[in-house]
């Protein structure tokens, strides 16, 4: 028996999906208890949504971590339950959202497609299956029910994975992309440390960002306190990847930019 | 004693409103459990909160029912406590917010007005009613105190009824009205599956929709998947009521179109 | 021990900030429950944060009260821990967004600086102390580890404070600011009951606002009830600050204001 269930959608909060989601999980288990991690996934933004669930279960205690950021809800994709290797159990959709997470907590042991309908609500919409399906099959899970009862197991090398955007890295210049976007416009980038050490960017590097036909001087800190008011950084953020901030200000909005978006970094111009 | 009590307003949650009547409840019941609902109503959106608590809570435990959409508030609408034929209780203004809900799990056995003070917090102010009268009686009410003790009967006649617009089902054409949007821009009509089989709309069937001055050519299909990206679908919905999509966009974005507004279907046009 | 720990931000509710900490409290203290005020302070915002806290925090259960609006995040600035005179624990940045409500409930009894890095996370980042800081130091201490062993003492007089903006009131004229604003677009001002006494506005009295270069009839009512729809009024609000409100309307849309903005009230005007 599970005590938490963790929980992330890209329900948002504006309607009833998660709350309801909330109640048909008390109904079937009243004793556990589910920690929103977020449901302000951008609309079927999976990467997105995997991205977050492996920054931040290793922070969430252990029990069943159920996701659902599901575009393909009513169609072909699979519903899916698995154990990954350090014993923790995921449920969700089967699009990639649940498998960065669970390769970085010791690989896929086993998967299961939700398949066993005593495990679902009676009736099984076509549309939300968050509620009929994935909230009933992780509230059974933390019961204790054995995650082979919920279906016929599924080769974990069949799952469905996502493309990663892979960053550039140059000897003068880095083209990256745009992974996410804070509520204080900090811009998230598909880079960590490594790539920064490859390029010879330190603390105090100044650098050019080319965004779009705009360029931007920024300088590589430790953190916004190192940096004078307005002044761009480069900081290694608290999951350890790059991040591009404005101290004081919201460099998503001076950018314009979203999720998805290049930027080139070049390097030589101090 | 209810172990649980859910919890939907129009509060939203940039400010500390729903906080605040959490606060209140657990220095009362500190035992029992809140599941919010949503707290996404649109300010003073009292059908449309009535039509998700209607929606909601049989997907809810049972318990007690705390709902706050009150435009009304510190003028002459009375605070109700009700009780419905299936024994669940339901809390909030007399303003035809809970009725829906409870004509649907049974309707209404009994019905009081929150008139003891002994169960409102000591200083009732004129603007925030959730916190200092509703919170209390519904943390009261989990706890045990019998309905009867909140305050006088009220005869469940005499309740605030709310006006739900009724569609028009023409030979070749449906006259009907938007009730909610969510936050995918799925729009939901006044209308279910018997509206359509009366009207013939089968999966498949091509019809044309007038927004305003607009037309746009949509089909009848079962679920998203069953449609192209970009489509314009007609579909029952997760709560069973006819809602309008677009097959991977947003719906209410593309039609320009919010909560109340009229939209003409018309057959016959494949 | 603590049964509950009351959680204030400046975080949001669209990115994974909260639920990371809630994670992070529940791995430490699984027992304790967790009740969110709000994450909807505005970034940044420490005066509007600290005002919330004093108005909210004396309807919440008496525990630990965790509070995290740090825009010096990583700099100089101390990480606090402090016990207010009725026993209440607050935790939260040395940035004076404690210390209003530490005042209301019997002043600062002890404070110390989070030096201990037992009651941190083992990697402590330098922009997310909410996460690595805070939220363990507040899970520590909500499971009853004395507030010295957080670390050194810090004289309470030596903590940094806020300068809370104070309103001029003349024999026909009160200058004053917009301490915040809400959902329904009510407007709080920096003014209270004593202020209107002294300028002798009561129920009914007619007065006009001053925003800008724009002039707007109002009149001082006990409710929104008292007024017509579409007239501005003043009114005490459940904070017992006054605020300004349009009857069924959105006072801070018609308006175009924010926090901080200046207001003239003329009196004589009727």
């Amino acid at each position: 028996m599970a005590r938490f269930i963790t929980f992330l959608t890209d329900f948002g909060l504006q309607d009833d999906f998660v709350g309801t989601c909330h109640g048909v999980m008390k109904r079937i288990a009243p004793e556990v208890e589910i920690i929103d991690i977020t449901h302000g996934i951008a609309p079927q933004g999976v990467l997105q949504g995997a991205l977050t669930l492996a920054n931040t279960l290793p922070f969430m205690p252990e029990g069943v971590h159920l996701a659902v950021v599901d575009p393909g809800v009513g169609g072909s994709r699979r519903a899916l339950a698995l154990r990954d290797g350090s014993g923790r159990i995921h449920v969700g959709p089967d699009n990639g959202l649940l498998i960065l997470a669970a390769e970085k907590l010791g690989g896929i042991a086993e998967a299961h497609e939700l398949g066993n309908p005593e495990y679902a609500l009676d009736s099984v919409s076509r549309t939300f299956h968050g509620r009929d399906l994935f909230s009933p099959a992780a509230a059974h899970l933390a019961l204790g029910v054995p995650l082979a009862e919920l279906g016929p197991p599924i080769d974990p090398d069949a799952l469905a994975r996502l493309d990663i955007p892979q960053p550039e890295i140059g000897t003068s210049r880095i083209h990256c992309t745009v992974l996410s976007i804070d509520r204080f416009g900090n811009v998230g980038l598909n880079l960590d440390r490594t790539h920064f050490d490859a390029a010879g960017i330190v603390p105090g590097t100044r650098v050019e960002l080319q965004i779009g036909h705009e360029r931007y001087y920024a300088v590589a800190a430790r953190t916004f306190a190192d940096a004078r008011p307005g002044d761009i950084i480069l900081y290694e953020d608290a999951y350890r990847n790059i991040s591009i901030a404005i101290n004081g200000g919201n460099a998503a909005a001076m950018f314009g930019i979203k999720e998805g978006r290049d930027i080139r970094i070049r390097l030589g111009t101090s």
